[in-house]
């Protein structure tokens, strides 16, 4: 077991959510399992001296989802500090999706907000639209929490190369956004993502961190100018900041949503990373920021574009059947779902978000090679470039 | 990583099935994930001097859903080996409970059935029945396989107390029946049940045998009197054979199908077992076929007396509910499908039977604990005596 893997997917997919525990209870098996508790790390964070900033300066929190998980007299007063940076920009991430989002719905379909908070510090905002008209089942999440990284999850991370103190607990911080959209309509593809930032205090005032994520599609039927349109806005986002980044995360994005029992992808890829720690952490949040941001153009047009067309019980059924692979994914092989899953006392109710409203599964279904449903097999068996 | 619990579970959700391969492939990571292959142990099965056997008597298999998977000579001719007799053990129950499960259609519907071999040796039968007007998806396995036990898988079984020499590969035979039945109806239950034989040859014509299974219930409504004549059936077919088996085994059976992250149970349960070898092969055998002999009674009954039950769409999306619960606990915790899954070349389809064609999940579902849903998952939280 990959601790640092563990440990991606845990940001990956929400499932720092899960954390969400009433007061006085032990976090046995967080993160690792290996029953300790979270660290008052959190202190360090949430309470800053808040007194020392102006009383006459007030954030506007109104365009959020929910109030941030952070007092906004810290996040206003220590503006600089990577941890409030991040958790601006996916509280933003966050609100200006699900409003894209109910902008689609053609019957005002609002999502339903969940703020909670853990009682050792730190929370999150998990929002769901159930059964609208255009999205079947849409959920975004954003969490902000500490904790402590057993040794053996230390051990991992050096194993992994990071250069960490070896046999001791050591503090941590995460924070992530990630969404996982359902349309109704099977020409509206399904779209996953999430962006996080971690840290870990590898001695006394001394700390390391990096950032994660990624965007992927999942289509029903394939239309190649959406697959086009959608890596070519990644790719650019990716551009800006670095020419490597496109061909190696989409590569590793294609290696990690493989539904390795049949030999078959999840979807059409799109990009994944982990552990960017350069050049710098200006720069590495300019990253993450921008593929963050390339969400919304990468994704809405192709809603606009197919929310409205006709389709019949045989695409329903073939979109259904795909589902059942995405759930098959999601509960055999993503290891942020999995070892959240095996966390005692998970807010399963956000990791599992991620699964659809419906699915099915056919003994056997295999779709003939010429149809549109075999279109989409060959390039699932075989992922292809698409810019 | 239980290696027993793999076996255990292997064999307890047809994954044997999933050792089809074309000749030459090797089996990377059967059973253990080790990439053994598996040895040619099945000569000793089916390479039986089958010319010994009088010509003139010969099996009449049209009883069966397929012709047995070894040849029925052999079969006739060494009537007294275990292995034979739990192949046609596991071969009469598949037919039977496929013939009571398709007398209940209305429309005629038959099982499709899928015999395969394996070029090593060995192989299974598949039945399949999908949307019939009774039963939405039913399948029912047999598979009898040969192979060879890594070390490490050795090793645990040793460390469970297995008398078995280290650091070898050993030959193992293995058969089994299992089935899933998810009828149409949300006022029939679903049942699941696997009944298995394993062998590991020790050391040269020294062999280690035990006896495995269980069969458990999964209602969507609960009916008490059901629950009672269920497992009722099942601690009679028990205390013919051991009035310790029953108590043991329901308590096993509730302790195995948790949903862990919900702490709820899949179902009620029923019984579930392993490791018998005692106190001889003969009643170990007798106690397992009494077992897979007590499905039809167990469970017929209830599908007469509830399949033409008048249900509306509330008791069919609480049935979708609850069979997203069954997706989850066997693709998250059951360790014969996981591990299935895991082995490079799995027959899928016939380990992914077990799924229903349909399923559904919703955000933060919480059924009324006045209401019927309620009173089921007052039961699944807290398991109960029935008997």
């Amino acid at each position: 077991m990959n601790a640092l893997r563990h440990t991606i997917s845990l940001v990956s997919l929400g499932t720092f959510q899960l954390v969400r525990r009433t007061k006085g209870q032990h976090l046995q098996g967080f993160l690792f399992g290996t029953g300790l508790g979270l660290a008052s790390f959190s202190a360090v964070t949430y309470a800053h001296s808040a007194e020392a900033v102006n009383p006459k300066v007030k954030m506007d929190t109104s365009r959020f989802m929910a109030e941030p998980i952070t007092d906004t007299k810290v996040l206003l007063e220590d503006k600089e500090n990577m941890r409030h940076r991040m958790e601006l920009l996916i509280m933003e991430i966050q609100a200006e999706f699900c409003r894209a989002l109910e902008a689609e719905e053609n019957c005002g379909q609002k999502f339903k907000v969940d703020r909670w908070e853990r009682a050792e510090g730190g929370g999150g905002i998990t929002c769901v639209l159930q059964d609208g008209d255009v999205f079947e089942k849409a959920g975004v999440n954003i969490s902000v929490v500490t904790g402590s990284l057993p040794p053996a999850a230390v051990q991992q991370m050096r194993a992994r190369g990071k250069n960490l103190k070896e046999g001791a607990a050591l503090p941590f911080f995460a924070s992530g956004v990630s969404a996982v959209i359902h349309p109704r309509n099977p020409h509206v593809p399904t779209i996953h993502f999430n962006y996080r930032y971690f840290e870990v205090e590898v001695a006394k005032g001394e700390k390391q961190w990096w950032f994660g994520g990624g965007t992927d599609l999942t289509p029903y039927y394939l239309c190649e100018k959406d697959a086009c349109h959608f890596h070519q806005t990644l790719k650019n986002a990716c551009d800006e900041h670095d020419a490597t980044y496109y061909p190696r995360f989409k590569k590793w994005c294609d290696d990690y949503f493989r539904i390795k029992h049949r030999n078959e992808s999840r979807g059409i890829g799109g990009i994944f990373f982990d552990d960017i720690d350069s050049p710098n952490q200006e720069a590495a949040f300019g990253f993450v920021s921008s593929c963050a941001r390339a969400v919304i153009p990468s994704y809405m047009p192709l809603v606009r574009k197919h929310k409205n067309r006709e389709y019949g019980n045989n695409e329903r059924q073939w979109q259904l059947l795909r589902r059942g692979r995405y759930v098959e994914f999601n509960l055999i092989y993503d290891r942020g779902t999995k070892f959240g899953l095996y966390t005692p006392g998970a807010r399963y109710e956000s990791i599992l978000m991620s699964l659809p409203l419906h699915a099915r599964w056919e003994y056997m279904h295999e779709p003939k090679s010429k149809t549109e449903e075999g279109k989409l097999m060959k390039v699932l068996k075989n992922p292809k470039d698409w810019v």
